[in-house]
């Protein structure tokens, strides 16, 4: 096979098992669709009870999405998923192979899933009434978050290596939808400026 | 310069600062150790308040530890520390570029950012008085957390690829101090034997 038919065949088994309202699907949703790649979104849905199901739970024994099946590989976790993706399909762009920018890169994959975990993702799960948890503490620990990020992206057009890579895909969503968490933006005028840079991205899809 | 030279050169500007009870430093340290880079560690003293002086907040504004210096480049975040390690240094063995490989290995760093932060790691900081938070929460999540590890290691030698990698190197330290924060690991044998053999890989060093 040429490498553009193992490309498409491969692009062809892409399947997202996905919850339209998650902001953790969200991060797939948009890398897939930065990196051009078609896939299939395999609905759950979690009201009926489905992250608990027998089959779900054999495609992760975590109950949660997003899942990736790519070929014969299942992956859990947004940002693995994500790292995934760029460094299959990103051309060595959007997760650069050089080891110093990697890291600096890597710095803001771990924000992802520990302060924006933490932060504005939890205020919003808990204001929504899906997790339980003490609010006030979520919406502080968001504030300080966006704090640190405003103030990084003060000279800055990305998060890392004057290009947008897979650290900005995967702090998009939460940042973006941090008002639902009763988390105000207003404050934060570089952060919703490069909310502004990731959404003029080709291929940019919306949460 | 020869490549001996130069890797001696990188090696000798490698400086971390580090709090010795911090298993986020215990981390990096691990992973230094095992891929056998000379390193000079620069303490820093917490309880005199070094983590918000202006000095500290300057090589890392999040006012934490631990925070690498090689060269040029300085890295904060535990996790992105030891991955940039693996990738320069490893020789590919402790962080795979092979995609799907890579993909594995990095839904393991996300459980130690994620997961493991929130559940052991929480436990042991809030039961020494050291964070704020709910202890009893923070225990049903590490023993979620070890359970999915355990079940998970019930057929494997180690947590992907079939050898130690950088997965290996960040998820030991907390979950070896499980008991730290009461969260007791006698029902978890596979973590256990694990453990076990995390600490007899050549140039392991304890937490």
């Amino acid at each position: 096979m040429t490498p553009r038919i193992v490309a498409a065949w491969y692009a062809r088994m892409i399947a997202l098992y996905d919850i339209p309202n998650s902001g953790n699907c969200a991060k797939v949703r948009l890398m897939l669709s930065l990196l051009g790649l078609e896939h299939e979104l395999r609905p759950i849905d979690y009201v009926k009870g489905e992250l608990a199901s027998p089959a779900h739970r054999a495609r992760n024994p975590f109950g949660q999405v997003p899942v990736l099946v790519d070929g014969d590989l299942t992956l859990r976790d947004s940002q693995a998923i994500c790292l995934y993706l760029a460094k299959r399909y990103g051309k060595g762009g959007w997760l650069p192979e050089d080891a110093p920018a990697f890291g600096r890169v890597m710095q803001w994959v771990s924000f992802s899933a520990n302060e924006i975990a933490n932060g504005p993702s939890r205020a919003r799960g808990i204001k929504a009434g899906r997790i339980a948890g003490d609010l006030g503490a979520a919406q502080a620990l968001a504030l300080r978050a966006l704090g640190l990020m405003d103030q990084h992206l003060a000279a800055r057009l990305w998060l890392e290596t004057g290009r947008a890579t897979v650290a900005d895909v995967v702090c998009y969503p939460y940042t973006k939808v941090a008002a639902e968490g009763d988390v105000p933006l207003d404050r934060f005028a570089n952060v919703t400026a490069w909310h502004g840079r990731v959404e003029a991205l080709p291929g940019f899809v919306a949460f």
